[in-house]
């Protein structure tokens, strides 16, 4: 009930802090018989580990991933497969001044109210390391999706005040051709210059992930609570930096009349349209499924702040080690990841009743 | 698993069909010895309630709650709390129409394709008229956070595209004293000519609720899948018509700069500003606690829609009965249940480790 | 999470006291398009109400099931099924002078430990009334259950110290035709003579009853902690006075070595013996699964009994009101009922990953 | 939902096949700032472990188990506590003619049915080695409920028809001096001689353990369906080999009347007999809590028997590698370790509420 553990029918319980001996999970309800590609795996870890690129944190982290249990003669048996990441390349000494000090809008002030007790070093479990579990576990759904026709895919579409403009159609062959994993190539190179900008000057910016499914049958999620889109969004809330969620037509939708925002039918049962995201009433339609997720500026900052230390005396702070500029070219693997993790526990909820 | 329980310590369960007999829930985890003060819940639901004022449905629903279980000589008992609204004013015949047809960005299809089977009327299980269950259930958690010391307000920052100016500084005494349920009197006004001109085109608007919570005590909220923001999130995204949520900073986050966005501290814990929205790392910090939820125009709209029936044929439709031309302003109890549901649970699970 | 709210995938969520307004409760997760035998459903619960036959409580309770949701035409509709039954001939005049004694093995003094504040009439929540809604729920599982072709059957194999003779083949067709539901008409003879005799007495006595379901595939129960026999055992020790489980050999097969306990193959998966109790390793291996649940006299009994009151002062009770002798003949319909809960949610599970 | 996550406030989340990489598990919801007791977790882990007497398995394990997170500075820190065992010793050679076989009354039929793909070696995730992460989870559990005054005892009580005399007192201080893990000196010396007779003749004999825990507050336990001594029963049952569970006077309570069972109370709440074994209405009432749990005797037998292989021709088997002749000596940990874990996590939801 600690909240590491995560998903109905497929699930998964997570651990570790970003310079304890390891971060790991155990994925539990894993479909059997399952080829286990262990470099598709890596692949997806690679994607999101860093020092990738200039633009993101020069850290070097291998995150080779062992895996304990659950797989046999290279196929998933259906029973827990358990993995974990070893923290190789943590420097704790970087994080040694923050003992007793409280970075501003990091978790380490909650952290220790809430507990008492905390790994200071590097942020412990509020780390954003811990995502990196995410995506081995994101990886092994991918796996399962793919077998059932569903591709889910995630680019950045803004950085600061850049955007992808509205008109132009996503390119899903450059995102991984370009550092900032967007989707369009002419404006990746306005991003990657904001983010070294931003780097130069010891800041940091925010940005913003777009993510669609295709593929998905109509019928996944469920009434009244358990909203497909509902479970995304506390699936992209519940990853570091995350500030807002929006599906289909999303906050745009204020501003809209029902008269344009309703999606018509065509005679096979597919939309004209697709304000709707592909959910209606919180289950598929058989429509992409698509939304948005919102990152703020990483609280890192390579700039003196000044802040409190825990007797509550003032102190001036400035951030040590190597931090992102900006987390969302490294966020788009983790997006896709718990997309994947919803998307499965949904589906194997949804062969239930089959 | 079917999707109508919620919660983890203090849990809902609801049922009940916009046509069928009655909705109802089950509150499963509710403290004992709570007064449960009945007129307050009435008055809470009563602010749901449809024909309120000219700007909303003029659908006469009494939703007068009766308890069957868990209150004894006027407290709780710690006991299931079981309660429902028995269907009095539904004109099925009104619905007669729709057996077989789907109307546009309703719940119709994608219930038909799950399940095979569905209670047509009204839209069934997929009604707003479900969500006065949360509104009892909210009513009940908001008696014990009242005593905690928590306080929940909610109000409609914005109706198509008028919201209220960033500089007002919200007046809750206002809130109850208009239509809309907006925070500032002066775009109140400007709302409510918007709604009523909507409503006469025959079509419907979006709009989105603001919600703040105060005197929370830091510590409430789950690393690392159940962040007290995940939980609001997928609350708020839970209800009928919504699209985004966004918290703190949210949306607007994504264009700050680490060094703007950062929340500062004060000596004694608090901070300067609150991008943060009163959370870090999921947990909260003991500011004050506030979102914003983005609702779509309301599907049924009183013009003429091409649709298709289950055969797959083209139809005609046209909006019958008497509907919502938006859905914020009776949407703000709704917000402010899910809220008090979701803070109780984090209150007890908090609770345990105390 | 305060205990009521039972199962995974198929989950029932119930309520009431014993003389509140209603019991009842809410069936979330119940397959779609299942024909609702309401008749089927009432003659279950007559099968458990009072006044039966001679050697059960006199007490008149009609148990008339109401619906409020979940049905439409005749069949499910996949969304909650809620019910309740009205608690129409409750006597709580009978209670008042429970109001702050303790009766002994009775819940009163737990209840008024936990909670602070309790429904003392008639044993409130902690009534046996309460099974009256699993007897629902399990029959709207059995509805599912027989269409997949599993049956389970309940009777009476002993009460005090008659038991039925271990060489005995149990006959089914009898256990509706005695009133003690014993399924060997003899036995049933003298386990009925020596439950009037303690009536009389103004005493009671404890019993057993064994279960036996058929018909289930190879495979459902998942490893390690939801064992199909765990499972199974939980629900059964949730029923009042019960005071034990055993499954296959049970407590026997302490006293037996491998080498007789094993069960051999046949050549078609099936094996010759069946100490295993139609379970391996958790999982129903598609023999017959089979159990035995041991229940404990009645605590209410009409002699003179000292006890304390809850300012700890000594006091004499004498059970008033109706009260069973022997709890069994009417438990195998709960029997029967919790299993057919069980059945239907592993059932689910295990065709999450057909 | 694949039954390898296991409780509610407190849970943990075990996986690994007995010769594969590791066994291990993830406990979440541990509280913060406990003393982790190094030593002491593996002192449980050496009771349980192979090779301690004679009359156990002569396997040689030495289940060193390993930390990953959770822990800081020697206390916990409130985030999940993850940890492995790896296999050293696993001959996998021994099981190489399991491959196609299936044993007689183990899993390898029903995890074939289920999963279609299995870890044949030594019984995989059915191995009864997985019992060595509850210890560790359990262990764990016991250094709180120590702070809590809470007190948990094991020991067996019979093996095969050898039973501790009904008229002696367990001596608590015997247990860990007798290789059977018997409370009663001299009923150890024929239990031993039991078990080496039976070993030599190449069988194996079943026994059972009793456990008692004192000093529980009054109000552990949930109405109705997660009563305490339910809970209890599923997590013994959950053990391999288990095969049934009494709580109180448990199946001796068929046999007695209400005027002999019912407990009657002490002015100060206590009560002068225990029959309800501490548990009424489900709910804790600070009288000692003990049960009696039946395991069968250990499958693999040093016989020859025959069997099928997965094609259906029958085949003859005989025991290799090293086995237990009598399980419960080595069960007594996993008992208490299982218990540790339910009574933890009905505290913490009883906190909940205080």
């Amino acid at each position: 009930m600690s909240g590491s553990i995560y998903g109905s029918i497929f699930r998964i319980s997570t651990f570790g802090e970003s310079h304890g001996a390891a971060i790991g999970g155990v994925v539990d309800g894993f479909p059997p018989n399952i080829e286990i590609d262990l470099a598709f795996i890596q692949s997806e870890l690679d994607r999101r580990k860093p020092g990738q690129s200039k633009i993101v944190t020069q850290r070097k982290e291998d995150d080779e991933v062992r895996f304990l249990s659950g797989i046999f003669e290279g196929k998933s048996t259906g029973t827990p497969i358990a993995f974990y990441i070893e923290n190789t390349n943590a420097k704790s000494s970087d994080y040694e001044h923050l003992k007793e000090n409280f970075r501003p809008s990091h978790a380490d002030f909650t952290y220790q109210e809430k507990y008492g007790h905390r790994d200071y070093r590097g942020g412990g479990r509020s780390s954003a390391r811990e995502t990196a579990t995410r995506v081995v576990a994101g990886a092994l759904a991918k796996l399962y999706l793919k077998q059932a026709g569903i591709k889910i895919t995630a680019f950045v579409d803004q950085v600061g005040t850049v955007k992808v403009p509205g008109n132009v159609q996503p390119d899903f062959s450059v995102i991984e051709e370009n550092p900032v994993r967007c989707a369009h190539a002419e404006t990746a190179i306005v991003m990657e210059q904001l983010i070294s900008a931003t780097r130069k000057k010891g800041d940091t910016v925010g940005g913003s992930v777009f993510c669609i499914a295709t593929g998905l049958p109509a019928g996944l999620g469920e009434p009244v609570f358990d909203k497909l889109h509902a479970e995304l969004g506390k699936a992209m809330l519940s990853i570091n930096a995350v500030k807002g969620f929006e599906y289909g037509s999303g906050f745009k939708g204020i501003e809209m009349y029902g008269s344009e925002h309703n999606d018509l039918f065509e005679s096979d049962g597919t939309t004209k349209t697709n304000h709707s995201g592909g959910i209606q009433g919180g289950i598929s339609n058989g429509m992409p499924v698509y939304f948005r997720t919102a990152f703020k500026p990483v609280a890192t900052i390579m700039q003196k702040q000044e802040s409190i230390n825990q007797a509550g005396e003032k102190i001036e702070l400035e951030g040590k080690g190597r931090h992102d500029p900006c987390v969302v070219p490294r966020a788009v693997p983790i997006v896709e990841a718990m997309t994947a993790i919803v998307l499965l526990d949904f589906y194997l909820r949804w062969k239930a009743y089959q």
